[in-house]
């Protein structure tokens, strides 16, 4: 048979046994990631894509049924905590494509303890929404913007309210934690002209250290670990010490939960930034910068010593306190925290986008290329860290 | 005589005649702008600096005086709107740098109706702390955070209020006016990952036309054009509609009032863009883009139909509105527009920063820097234009 022409072999749609699947068991509907599976579909001829909506975010063993054939056939896996009872269900599998930062929810299930069966996380799809939390609570504290809101509500012009911002203009930004949101946190932060330190649990001394690995949604972050003037790193006390004395103006919690670093004790099971900042934590803050380190914490409300902070806020040691996360979660009603001074807490919420689902199916998106073109797949869980 | 080494000589402390003298004149403390009249001691060993502060913020006949001596000598006048009582009482100035971003309020003096002397503004020191009040107010409504305020008043952690949130990556953000301030408010959209348009009164179609040509605040601003995606202009109806269908979701009304734009016309001395933005506007906007547009305003209240927004508004042709100027001013506590649905109002107060007057300094020493280089001055007012 002569071939025509010098296309590539057009896709062999009738044979069963070149066409791959995809199979995505997610708690939205297909609706709710905009139009990924298409452009998937239109990117890979040879997949075909079935989507099914479970009835709870909070899977649970019989909440849908889906057909065995699909689950036997399945190249590829899209879901959010829904698994194949075992991994000899699926034996076509190449990997499994988690919607969530973390994997933690199926660390006992025989696909995570019995199988290499590669998992991937969704990390790095909240760093733009997050970065904007921290963004936009350091501007509402230093724009007096809680202030002005009040006043507007008794419909009063007075600028007086206004005045004395601080704008963001050489400021230091400190941020404990230098993964996809603290990276975000920077870019934005570097152009509204403030200076970036980053610090990270382990050393990075050389330009490949500081790239970012994991998945980085185009346009944001800092790929390249360009935005940093100075890095810190370490988890013992005496290097956090040092990183707190450079007259930081915003510190940013962001212990990357989920990324290659090693936060945790793996002997004692805890994590090493458990109460990372106390009292002598505020103090030297304090003594760096007398008028007042703003603190945002968007990691875990562990990480802060409530009890510390409420002091430091009292006697401003610091000038006020970001918090999308607290010790415990719900914060009770009546735990003092929620009217510290200068203290302006969210319930959990800053990881929270409208395009949520979309943004991990271009993580998806992104693993499928990769897996076809011989790549290194991103957002590899290391089944021995537990992420 | 022999001169040893190939060091400049030095300056001529003894000779009066090459001595040069600025007269600093400021509505606040010499405190007030950190340690500028030092560091330009130092940069400029051969100047003179003395600093006299007015009573009030009004300067009026008779408010201070200064020594006949110190006027007669000024080589330069770093001041609000104290000025020499006429051209022939400063024979030896260079030069008269204003800490406003316009001089209309001297435009009868002397000075400026009967001399040369040049005028310069300082157009460019609100860009960064007017871009953050754009940035913060967007932020703000795309991430409820008036809702979750108002919730962590009433002690409740509720995460359902926090759902649903728009974050910036891949908006579009129109910026009608792309002076100082707009230039800022791209650089941040930019590096959240949103996209930018630039309209402008004149055509910008060359790399040398999109330059600004004023003080920029270092680190910060457009200074080459370089982040706008497409360009628009035009002072027509026509023009401005066809940027308006651009599908906009932040909407910035930056109208440069005191750089190298026309927005006036001179024929009747009234602005090109008194109402702008009026019912026909609001109801492209909704139409280019139903999920609603969100509009700030920090040019002018006089911009915006008053009338036609507070209906955009009640039947959500567009998503809210962030108002740091009103027409008038101030806005009377029965005006409607307090209570308007999705409209933040502040009492112009956007250009308020803690480091105004040091940044208005930072512009006297770069042209003095000119002056002393024999480059063109920065800031110069064109006095037939006004501004």
């Amino acid at each position: 048979m002569v071939q025509m022409g010098g296309g590539p072999e057009a896709p062999l749609r009738g044979d069963r046994q070149k066409r791959e699947l995809l199979l995505c068991v997610q708690p939205l509907p297909e609706s709710s990631i905009g139009n990924m599976i298409n452009e998937i579909k239109g990117e890979f001829p040879n997949l075909d894509v079935h989507y099914f909506q479970q009835p709870n975010f909070a899977f649970k063993e019989g909440d849908l049924s889906i057909p065995e054939g699909f689950i036997k056939r399945a190249t590829y896996i899209a879901t959010l905590n829904w698994l194949p009872p075992a991994p000899t269900s699926s034996p076509n599998l190449k990997f499994i494509q988690f919607s969530s930062a973390g994997v933690n929810h199926i660390a006992k299930h025989p696909i995570y303890t019995d199988s290499k069966i590669p998992l991937l996380s969704a990390n790095g799809v909240h760093g733009p929404q997050i970065a904007e939390w921290v963004v936009m609570m350091d501007l509402i504290h230093h724009h007096k913007y809680v202030e002005l809101y009040e006043q507007q509500k008794k419909r009063e012009w007075v600028q007086r309210t206004g005045m004395g911002v601080k704008d963001r203009v050489g400021r230091r930004v400190g941020i404990l934690g230098y993964g996809s949101i603290g990276r975000q946190v920077a870019r934005v932060a570097q152009a509204m002209g403030s200076e970036v330190l980053a610090y990270t649990a382990s050393p990075r001394p050389t330009p490949e250290s500081r790239r970012d690995e994991g998945f980085i949604v185009p346009g944001t972050g800092d790929p390249e670990g360009e935005f940093p003037i100075a890095w810190y790193s370490g988890l013992d006390k005496e290097s956090l010490h040092t990183f707190l004395r450079q007259k930081i103006d915003l510190l940013v919690l962001a212990v990357p939960l989920t990324s290659g670093e090693t936060w945790w004790d793996q002997a004692s099971r805890t994590k090493a930034t458990t109460h990372f900042l106390s009292t002598a934590e505020f103090e030297l803050l304090h003594a760096a910068n007398p008028s007042g380190t703003y603190v945002a914490n968007i990691a875990r409300g562990q990480v802060i010593d409530k009890a510390a902070l409420i002091n430091a806020l009292e006697s401003k040691q610091i000038s006020g306190a970001a918090l999308d996360v607290t010790d415990p979660e719900p914060l009770p009603s009546d735990d003092p925290l929620w009217e510290a001074p200068n203290c302006l807490i969210t319930p959990h919420v800053s990881g929270s986008t409208d395009v949520y689902g979309e943004r991990a199916f271009q993580v998806l998106r992104e693993n499928l290329r990769r897996e076809r073109d011989g790549k290194h797949l991103v957002n590899m869980v290391d089944r021995e860290k537990g992420y």
